[in-house]
């Protein structure tokens, strides 16, 4: 795809994306369901891939053309991205956008909860939440470099038999009633815990750990109940989690921890501690110990499908969203007549077989229903078309479905012109 | 010192005792304030060192003149001590007895700490509490091992002097005011704080990490805060610690963490991971990494004096007991008539200086205060004669002062019955 955009104001770096990653923290942006949400509108998205297409007057370590991945605080779902240096990487000269879209973020949260948080040990057991989901495929793959390790992973039964085929999860367990079933296999429980659910999961990952056992909180996905946002969900999330005494610990000899990689980029100035694990990410990428496992790769317009698929958890690995890919003809009409609509479609040949026919049709209602909920308080938060951006060229809509029914141009990724308050503050 | 011991029922494993080491715990079990208090009259003592004089029918692994080091639980300060295999491990052929006891409780904490829970890092800065005591120069010596550490070391002023000598210690904090101490020469805080103190201790210590910081809990000494158990310095202990939701963790990047010995040992079945630690302990005592500080040495009749050392915190490194050593010349009467008495037997010349006898009068008068205060609830966790090991032959009293008022004899350590218990659970 050929990018043609203006130069910006010197300052930060940005760079053409090429390929963006897709993570549940945007479910929980979406949804209003983070602390500190953006200010509407906005273009959503923490990871993309591309080249540089233009520097700041004192940006050192980048020229333009390099090869590069970043993690902005939002704005990454867009053709050019403009990104403070300190959140851009590198990337190995064999390594392609869309891998290196797939691998930054998952791993870079794989890497610090294996290697600095649990520090796994030969012969340790391992449980693991959301095991086919990028982070949980991801973990897994950094886990096999430790020797011995036992890794019970979590997951819908629907993915059993695909997960079951990489031959890596030395026990697949159901979601349902994980907790029992884990305890039949080890009476004695696991070394390790990582929960990205939160909510009960809480109480009972710390219940399943063994003496010297950790657990760590990496995520808050419970708070994801419906298809919009829940007081309740968010609330029972929190009433759900004991509070643990640091007595209680060192009477069970237990360690607690918690992971939140977006607060401490953004929030708590660790990103020289994320550069440097970024490096030997790469480093285990070059010498083939991970590979990261794409799920599919979707256009920016089809995001909120995208979105759809990851938030009924039904995806294998990442999710990338790819700018130059053609997004999916869809139904012009309101979702409600689609049926007689697409029957028409389908006669006219422009969709595929009638398996993905079905699966479209059930998502395209699932996202008109919850089109219809969003007008309300969460269409607030829904990331739109930017007015700045639109000045500078074309139009992003990060939800597809959300600009069909405003009757917006719902077609292109968009260039981002908000992005030069984090410009600023770096080049201050 | 010669032994002179009949066999006993051949099970579990037993050998001479050469020497014991002390520790806080000691001070915990006298005054009660631990959670599984021993029946008593019992012998007290977690950790000795000596040669093997016999073994049980089914032991592997040990035979009769191996050098050993053992953590029973309990009656350690014997001559002789019956201890399942599993709590013993071989010493390096070059380690003296007395290394040997001053080595395996103090190390086998700090490697855990340091290198399982904090798996500490390269550039990492590092809070201990009572930098003075065993643990914390064995936790000194292993940071010492990891590059460009940064270690703040908590105590009282008048130890500073001394341990800034070692050269070993970054800063040097005081205990009275020692948030404000830390802030001053880092605002951003501290990357592991290590606390043996509990109460108010734990929140400040939890205030004062970074993001990724970690806290870790392994002992409670603040509950020791007079002559004898407090309920209410108990209770206040516990009260002051605020319970954490893992949420926060979440949010703030941070791990709680705590670590019991006793209860890993003991309750916990962690021999196996235990054993293995001291083998590493011994190969970095070997390599000459590390190398146990003794304070002191004391005859198993001193043992109330040498508590009170430690009570008092006064001792730089470890305090440990000697079978072989003769007792200190003690006053033969009530503390409350000591001075006269002194005065007559310092006249016949069997005290030494001067100075060593002011020394030794405070003390009494301590031990003859802190008596009878104890004749309360507290004399009965005393640890007391063995009735037992009465029958067996020599008798022990572990604490002389409650010897001396109970006109018992309190001249030589004990062969001990009791632990056929222990026995018999490991040859089951």
């Amino acid at each position: 795809m050929a990018h043609s955009v203006r130069p910006w104001r010197p300052a930060g770096r940005r760079f053409c994306c090429v390929n963006s990653g897709l993570n549940f923290q945007d479910l929980m942006v979406r949804l209003g369901a983070i602390d500190s949400p953006p200010k509407t509108p906005t273009i959503m998205g923490f990871e993309c891939a591309g080249e540089v297409e233009a520097v700041g007057e004192e940006v050192e370590g980048f020229k333009v053309g390099d090869r590069v991945v970043a993690l902005p605080e939002f704005r990454a779902w867009s053709e050019l991205v403009a990104v403070p240096t300190k959140y851009v990487y590198h990337i190995p000269e064999e390594m392609s956008f869309q891998d290196a879209a797939a691998t930054v973020m998952n791993y870079l949260v794989a890497y610090i909860l294996i290697f600095d948080l649990v520090s796994l040990r030969e012969g340790k057991s391992i449980l693991l939440h959301s095991v086919g989901g990028g982070v949980g495929q991801a973990i897994v793959q950094l886990a096999r470099t430790v020797p011995n390790v036992t890794i019970f992973g979590v997951c819908s039964k629907s993915k059993h038999e695909a997960l079951a085929a990489t031959g890596l999860i030395d026990h697949l367990i159901d979601r349902a009633d994980y907790v029992n079933e884990v305890r039949k296999i080890t009476t004695e429980g696991v070394d390790v815990v990582l929960d990205c659910l939160c909510g009960e999961e809480c109480n009972r990952g710390y219940g399943l750990l063994k003496p010297m056992g950790k657990y760590i909180l990496y995520g808050s996905s419970n708070v994801v109940t419906g298809e919009t946002k829940s007081f309740f969900s968010v609330a029972r999330s929190w009433w759900q989690v004991d509070k643990v005494s640091p007595i209680k610990l060192f009477d069970e000899n237990k360690s607690l921890a918690g992971f939140n990689l977006r607060h401490l980029l953004y929030q708590q100035d660790g990103s020289a501690y994320v550069t440097a694990t970024v490096e030997k990410i790469f480093g285990l990428w070059k010498d083939g110990k991970i590979k990261p496992v794409v799920d599919s790769a979707w256009a920016l317009e089809d995001v909120a499908e995208a979105m759809q698929k990851m938030h009924d958890r039904k995806n294998i690995g990442k999710l990338v969203l790819d700018p130059s890919m053609e997004p999916k003809p869809k139904p012009a009409t309101p979702a409600k007549t689609k049926n007689k609509k697409q029957a028409s479609e389908d006669k006219s040949g422009k969709k595929g077989g009638a398996g993905s026919d079905k699966e479209d049709d059930k998502k395209s209602a699932e996202n008109g229903e919850n089109g219809e909920k969003k007008e309300g308080e969460e269409a607030a938060v829904e990331a739109k078309t930017n007015g700045d951006a639109a000045e500078e060229g074309a139009a992003a809509a990060v939800n597809g479905d959300s600009a069909e029914k405003k009757d917006e141009p719902a077609a292109a990724a968009a260039t981002n012109g908000d992005a030069t308050e984090s410009e600023k503050k770096e080049s201050s």
